[in-house]
């Protein structure tokens, strides 16, 4: 039997003279990017950049869209309309996809970013507008989502293809949920241990909980960070033994 | 002999709680508009209905991207890099873009906003840079600058369609150039002198000079605008004037 | 006995190149201003401008902060700490108070805008972290909340001097609270009704409420609008009876 | 003989999730700071930590203006009128004071950031409005401007006191201008070349310029940087250095 995975990262975070994160190096071990498009990070000439850098990698290009909320990162809910979500995605995905264009590159997905990611995950009409916004743009595009996220559903039911999202180093709640980072146990810092976690999800497509069962999980797409040495041995170690066991990393 | 002109207007300018033209009722005049796409001016939610409504009136639409400049309106000259302005213009056209494909409708032009287009008028550097993202993004899109400027220099060079843009009311120094609003005689406030002035640009190809001398102009799009009574009065009445004529209205 | 009432508005909303509101009309019939800050709307020149104008005009001059959110205008809550409310309040105050000190004028009171009023008016921690913003930079600021809120309730534990907020042309739950401009009766358009309401409110401190029971209300000050007919007709109407029945109208 | 001399240093340039500079380690070497005001860099929780932390290191606080351009971090000339430089500096004087009342300190100086720097260099319009802005909010502030500017002129003839800024790591050119970045032999990069260059500008008021002649250089304060292991080391070695010869290091 063989298996495939998508390793993703978010990309291209800088903006003007800030900088943020290890992007030239993570490229080495993800298969998919995601790339901020100026709400949330970002600017034109750092996505610019990353496209390029994206094409050189082989590396798949997707739209990260955020809130327009700067100076918070796009961490920050806000109560935002479905159409100004929609509006807001449809604006992300098209300044992104300028660049594509302008490189001769494809868009390969859309993963909103930050509290926007965790607004469409639980809320059905953010969801909805998203995958919307998605459809409305260009419907072959894949929609990246929580596994068992309602933008999974809401994916689906736009009859868009979606890839599930799972994290290597986050523990699960028995309702398959995230434990919250501001629980203890929320972060698995061992490497090996996040390593196994992953070919557990993708050869058996389940994952141990916090409480100690195991629940069932869709796994097309880890989630992968390029800030820290730590986030780097990660993404390192993990396509290393992705490659070992004979688990083909590639996006979906 | 049969003559043709556009008439092209700034649309979608409004931002959020702001409000800012009377876009629907300028639509009926003109042949194709300019939409504001964020920077120095309009928001994800306005540009998604103005698209809608140029698709709804039949008029071609147009990106018009400015500098990152939201309260000063893109109106004040700032010193960008080429690539800076390469970057925001494919940037901005993307935008527009996602709006486009959303409503299954065509982007038909770029031009550039405010001091941007001054800007490409004299700096070929500058001009160069927005070229060369039109060429990028798409070699379709027709690049408006002023009639005989670097602009529409560096547009032909970079093998583009141009279209040559003139005033209705402005007055013309004899090296073609605008009378500076600042100065006495800039502006042509009579209506129906207005009119005659575009009906000799467009069957003579020629404009009388604040000297009194006359000089040739190319004349393929004229500038109307959208605020005020007075702009809505010389919208109506040039267009009903081009057509009593004989003159075709359509963007080319 | 004599009665004694403050009559407030939102100015100096405008931004850039943006218009909003009639200052200038709405300023001879109120008594204080809440002046925008630069999160949600006003820029530095509007702020500069709408301190002169109220210098002129007599009116207390007051900081209206909010969110850092200009296309939402400052009215979609946002997921905000303590801390970043605090040192946005702190921001705001600072910037106006940078205005006031240039005209020689003095700062009177803080009111917070949209989203965050709304907030600080039901959670506790948002209103502590403003109350105690206002402490930090002048503990002599009144501090304007919504008349039974927990603004007011954290003003007064903080030793501030606070004043109640009421609505001329909202009509008001039996709780207290105002009825979501969502339901319908929420709003009094009638004019004479809405004076009717503020000359209970002033007189009898109560309030008839869409019940049709009667609740106690503080009334310290009135809110009232700047923007339309409507709105100026109310307060012209409203400056004019309180005048008459021999209310005083100041800031308190 | 008795010398003094103040070394400035920008400081609290960290903008949300953006991290910039090493604040806390420069602090031990530095005697003032100009702290951003979050137009070019910065924000409201970023003023509040550096504000105290210049407290704690008996450090004087100064406000660090900058251009409305954070993508451009401030270092983009823009054509803004008088009024606007006005308006925008003392909107950010004001802000920067907010967090100074709130931690009970006072302010020291304004030292214009970056374009604007310049801009007031050599345009006195540019100059004066900001000299203007500083006397309206606090005549008490000391102006910095770079020694021999047009920006020390208008301080004077406003009737500030100023402080004329010095470079440790920059050559000057004849006319006492600073040779342009983009030059060769731009920058000192020796560090005990440049220790020498400040201890000749303090002790006999000249420096040595790039042809090889020597001109008078008025130096009050010198201008180091917080970003880079260099940079540190040049701060640290100039301190320990200006210390052993006996030269109060202290801000004005």
């Amino acid at each position: 039997m063989s298996y495939r995975i998508d390793l993703n990262c978010d990309l291209g975070e800088s903006f003007g003279h800030y900088h943020l994160g290890n992007d030239q190096q993570v490229l080495q071990y993800v298969t998919s990017a995601n790339i901020a498009c100026g709400f949330h990070g970002g600017d034109p000439s750092v996505m610019k950049r990353t496209v390029a850098i994206c094409v050189e990698n082989g590396v798949a290009i997707g739209v990260h869209p955020g809130l327009p909320d700067l100076v918070g990162f796009g961490r920050r809910t806000m109560s935002v309309s479905a159409d100004e979500v929609h509006d807001m995605v449809v604006y992300q995905i098209g300044a992104l996809l300028g660049f594509a264009l302008a490189e001769g590159a494809v868009l390969h997905h859309v993963k909103p970013h930050g509290a926007l990611y965790n607004m469409a995950a639980k809320d059905r009409t953010v969801a909805d507008a998203i995958a919307r916004a998605v459809q409305d743009v260009d419907r072959n595009l894949v929609l990246f989502g929580l596994s068992g996220s309602q933008l999974i559903e809401a994916g689906k039911a736009a009859g868009l293809t979606t890839a599930s999202e799972v994290f290597a180093d986050r523990t699960y709640q028995p309702d398959g949920s995230l434990t919250p980072r501001d629980q203890a146990g929320a972060l698995i810092t061992d490497v090996s241990e996040a390593v196994t976690q992953v070919l557990k999800m993708v050869k058996e497509q389940t994952v141990r909980t916090v409480g100690g069962g195991e629940i069932q999980i869709v796994a097309d797409t880890v989630c992968l960070h390029g800030d820290g040495a730590h986030a780097m041995e990660l993404a390192q170690m993990l396509r290393q033994t992705l490659t070992a066991e004979g688990i083909q990393c590639l996006a979906g």
